[in-house]
């Protein structure tokens, strides 16, 4: 997706060799502009699926979720939850997350009642890096007894391995902007 | 608003007499088509302010925020961070916000790339019961010394005060839904 290469190129910040900053239009600051067009080239790349159900987590995905949503016949999106409010009070599925940018482990939790085994499910996420929210996440849509029609990340670091092991385990998945590397302040995207 | 108060009534659940669960539709999973109704009459309600950002604070307000700026000319939505990602390595404004339903005081951020003097900001919630959170935002916004234009709650639990609180403060405040009273598995609401 061009507009969105252009725009890491532009507004983008390299934190070593890692990490890209999108703060200022996607995960802090957020283009609802850019949404929109995220959202729209989702549903080209993911439409046909049947998919019934967004899932995300909390809190980057939410507003890409809530926007894609717009692309799909406005299904219902569902953010899991990283802490457990005192709201929730009945039985949830969870599962364990690594997040290697916040260096925390985390237990992603969807209440029992908002995933079913008719879900057809389209997981959204803001990055893809290692694969760890992505794999928890198709985790409790399979412990639901629902089905994980792919898995839809705006920016992937393909280097850090996520995309490789979740395709192993036999998941669709597409990324809007691939990158390969990161190094000498420059970003390089496949293709 | 009459959809939203019947939408509370019939799929929202008491438990006791201080919270309103409305996980089914606002904040775990997400009714898209609602969240458009509720930003076209947030933007009926604060739309002749001149408004030029919305803030809100992760995680349950980004999704109404992100939808509400589809009705307010796709201005930038921003929302502050309650944990300090090693991503978020500039200055930022802080304001401690203490949360009744967790249980917690945490640390309100925004970095300060994304707050400035010329801001216009129209603040957006799920609720507002202690008025907490919105307060911790309005002094986010006058730290950057930017102007708080209204506070927009989907919910207000009005016998929380956080309202009149606010109001004493001098914030124009607007609330979708405004509860008096939930009482024996009732829920009362304003007018």
């Amino acid at each position: 997706m061009d507009l969105l290469k252009r725009r890491i190129i532009e507004d983008g910040t390299e934190l070593g060799t890692e990490v890209v900053k999108v703060d200022s239009f996607l995960n802090h600051q957020l283009d609802i502009g850019l949404f929109m067009a995220i959202g729209k080239e989702i549903s080209r790349r993911f439409g046909h699926l049947g998919i019934n159900k967004i899932l995300t987590i909390e809190s980057s995905g939410i507003g890409i979720a809530a926007i894609t949503a717009l692309y799909f016949d406005l299904v219902p999106v569902v953010f899991a939850k990283k802490t457990q409010p005192n709201t929730m009070t009945e039985d949830f599925y969870g599962a364990e997350v690594k997040s290697f940018t916040k260096g925390t482990v985390s237990v992603a939790r969807v209440s029992k009642q908002y995933l079913n085994p008719e879900d057809r499910v389209l997981i959204i996420d803001d990055f893809l890096a290692h694969g760890e929210a992505a794999m928890g996440l198709c985790s409790l849509v399979e412990q639901a007894g629902g089905t994980v029609c792919g898995i839809a990340a705006v920016i992937e670091k393909e280097f850090q391995g996520g995309s490789k092991k979740l395709r192993d385990a036999g998941y669709y998945v597409d990324s809007l902007a691939v990158i390969t590397a990161i190094r000498d302040g420059q970003i390089t995207f496949k293709d």
